[in-house]
């Protein structure tokens, strides 16, 4: 018989990295609470016209479709079957498909529930999302997205807060050393603008967003090929030498700016939100301007931000979000402005993982191992064990009353940190003997002392 | 434009609901974990051929199959398409599906995983699954299931073990008076045998398991119909009038099942279970012996397992279980013998909910709103937020300088106990005004008094 596997792109989670992903979880959803969002959850699948559409031609290929129930054939008519054209009878024989984000059906859910809802609503959403991408390194087919999102509201004290909230994010979880970088698309179209490429917006933020990896003879190279001209060239040279304090970048923005309505509101947009976060303070990230930033383009309006890992691991973004003003109009509801950021998990996994980050006490493992001499003495272990996860502590009898040595290396394989023995002797004056895994050591404690013990 | 919609049989969650699952979820994780139980997880889809006819036919039908991506129709025979048969096309064109129940991507798991898993292995899992059964009152097609499992050992400790494992989730719930039934199928298969109709064990458990709903003469009655002799039915006796304790419970069985090896072998079992318990004792549950109890039938091969809810809420059955001898043998690993119960989360749901028994404090709601009276006092809010955050309080701000009364207003909606008022008059002296929603009471505190009341 074949050994069973699972579909490419999927993955199995063991214990370790079970707790170690929760860990992870609870550090963004503490958070996410404590900055005053609330948890919602949606289902796995929606009805198809919800998703399809929403994301693109592209998107439309990766959402995974589910098959309808019964006799799904049936319903085909014959002139259409008879095209045997995969395109056009997939809605005739699906009428769901999983999630691709958390976006969309958010989106979906404040129009559902609009007479439900408070507005300003803050939520946040912890689920997994599907897509049918080419599985490679790092990218998978059933992945957790992290969000938190904020709709009917355009104050930008909410910008601030998702600063706040990534610095707290990453500060709880000790990952010192996090860049997070501001953009304004108001900033951008202002440039485009002001150079006189407004219809070129898309060309030029794509060449300026390679600065770091093609330099500036590079991206004037791409620009020139898209049409933008020397003089336009000229006027983008402030970009390539931005360097220096956010106050200067902003100093150099205004220089550029002055002639662009948009774009100078874009500028104080920025500046309102690295003021404030220069007053109110980060705990171990920093914020900083990046005009380079063309991140959803498409789709945000106002600020775009984006989180990069500490420089000394090679990962890249690690979280990332916007400002959008029209989140509910695809469902009909309009003017509904909102900003959202999200948290890349698998990504944050790999780096805390890589700097050794992970606290050694997440571990769901048991703390004590009794072992198992036979039934009465089983039966001694119970009662105690019975005590002690009565007061919180994880311990366990081994199943079968078998050898010894198979059951204290069942705990060092278990990584189990203390195994309790008692036999006859022991039960005789009511104690145990404990013994420590790593050192070998071995003392006799009565019940008491055990739970003082094993309860650090 | 129409209103969005969710599937049928789906659900969305609002904060108030995801809370008080995540309530639930959490009582049980910590005791899963707190009896030695580590968590795994596993992909939301599985290759078809690791679920297909692992349920039954009903089963394969209710199966979510999943499309496959790109031209799928390009790889069907032209001869198999033109019969049109949707039953022979599924697997041409779907090659996963998903996850019907959590037991056999656990069975698969396992027999995956065996080189890295130290047996027994316990572990537990929490995730939804996906049936595609006809959607009624409190039957869905996403639904969570809670299940733990141990596997690779025959010991009957482990039965004890699950035993006082519902009776500490329903304890830390304060659900009390929840019945833990046992039963056996051993026991079960020793009564037909001992009347003579091992061959109608189905139907023999089926009738005896109505007993409640249509008494003593009507189990008869369906006895009779399906060929059961009077002259067994007279050995039955002693089941009709099965009452008292436990140990009552099992004389009288020891009295009907003395000529089945077999039967004798389950009453062992059963006593030993029942012996230790008693010793040991339960917190708020009780355990009971029931004969009449065939759950999973086809599949249990010893104890039975499954938990009432207390007698006033009228709901059934909230949980269940029991021991197999071969968990893992479809996927050609024999010989694994394993444990298990389950957890039925949206009926503990809908208990909790009837009894009132959710604390008030597993909200996950703000303690307090900051009124925005405008940028510099709100930066002043923003100073006191921070401050309180980095304290473990939620708190927020308004995020726009409107009008006091919405902002009142919408702190009354969302239920936040507090609200706090910092003007002029409060920034010059460094204080708060603090504002308690209920009571309509109002005073002044400095930030060292506000984190102090806010923090109980």
């Amino acid at each position: 018989m074949k050994k069973p596997s699972i579909p490419k792109g999927t993955r199995d989670f063991n214990p370790q990295e079970v707790s170690k992903r929760n860990y992870i979880f609870s550090v963004i959803r503490e958070t996410f609470s404590l900055y005053g969002f609330q948890p919602i959850e949606t289902p796995s699948f929606e009805n198809s016209e919800t998703l399809m559409g929403k994301y693109g031609e592209e998107g439309d290929r990766l959402i995974f479709k589910i098959l309808n129930s019964g006799d799904y054939l049936a319903k085909v008519d014959d002139v259409l079957y008879a095209e045997k054209d995969s395109n056009k009878i997939t809605s005739n024989i699906s009428e769901k498909a999983l999630r691709y984000d958390l976006t969309v059906p958010f989106a979906r859910y404040v129009v559902q529930h609009q007479n439900e809802i408070t507005f300003p609503f803050k939520r946040y959403q912890i689920q997994p999302v599907w897509r049918a991408d080419r599985p490679q390194k790092g990218r998978f087919r059933e992945f957790f997205q992290c969000d938190a999102d904020v709709v009917g509201s355009t104050s930008l004290w909410q910008e601030v807060e998702f600063v706040q909230l990534y610095d707290a994010v990453f500060s709880k979880l000790v990952l010192k050393g996090v860049t997070i970088k501001i953009n304004n698309r108001k900033v951008l179209s202002g440039i485009a603008e002001s150079i006189g490429a407004e219809d070129k917006l898309i060309d030029f933020t794509v060449a300026l967003d390679k600065l770091d990896k093609i330099g500036e003879e590079g991206v004037k190279k791409e620009m020139r090929e898209k049409g933008i001209s020397e003089e336009a060239l000229q006027k983008l040279q402030p970009l390539f030498s931005f360097k220096g304090s956010n106050e200067e970048r902003l100093n150099s923005l205004k220089g550029m700016l002055q002639t662009s309505e948009l774009g100078m509101k874009g500028v104080n947009e920025l500046e309102f939100i690295v003021e404030n976060i220069k007053t109110l303070g980060l705990q171990t990230s920093s914020l900083q301007i990046d005009v380079t930033l063309a991140r959803g383009l498409n789709y945000y309006t106002g600020a775009i931000l984006e989180v990069s890992a500490p420089e000394e691991v090679n990962m890249g973004s690690i979280g990332g979000g916007g400002r959008y003003d029209d989140l509910t109009g695809i469902f009909g509801l309009k003017d509904m402005s909102g900003m959202g950021i999200s948290f890349g998990l698998d990504r944050i996994y790999l780096v805390l993982e890589e700097l050794n980050l992970f606290p050694e006490t997440i571990s769901e493992n048991s703390k004590a191992l009794f072992i198992n001499f036979g039934e009465k003495e089983a039966l001694y272990a119970m009662r105690a064990i019975a005590k002690l996860r009565i007061a919180g502590i994880k311990a366990e009898l081994y199943p079968d009353a078998t050898k010894m040595g198979k059951q204290i290396g069942y705990a060092d394989k278990r990584n189990i940190p203390f195994t309790v023995l008692a036999g006859e002797k022991e039960m005789e004056s009511q104690v145990f003997t404990l013994k420590n895994m790593k050192s070998g050591e071995q003392f006799q404690v009565n019940l008491l002392e055990l739970e003082a013990f094993l309860d650090t």
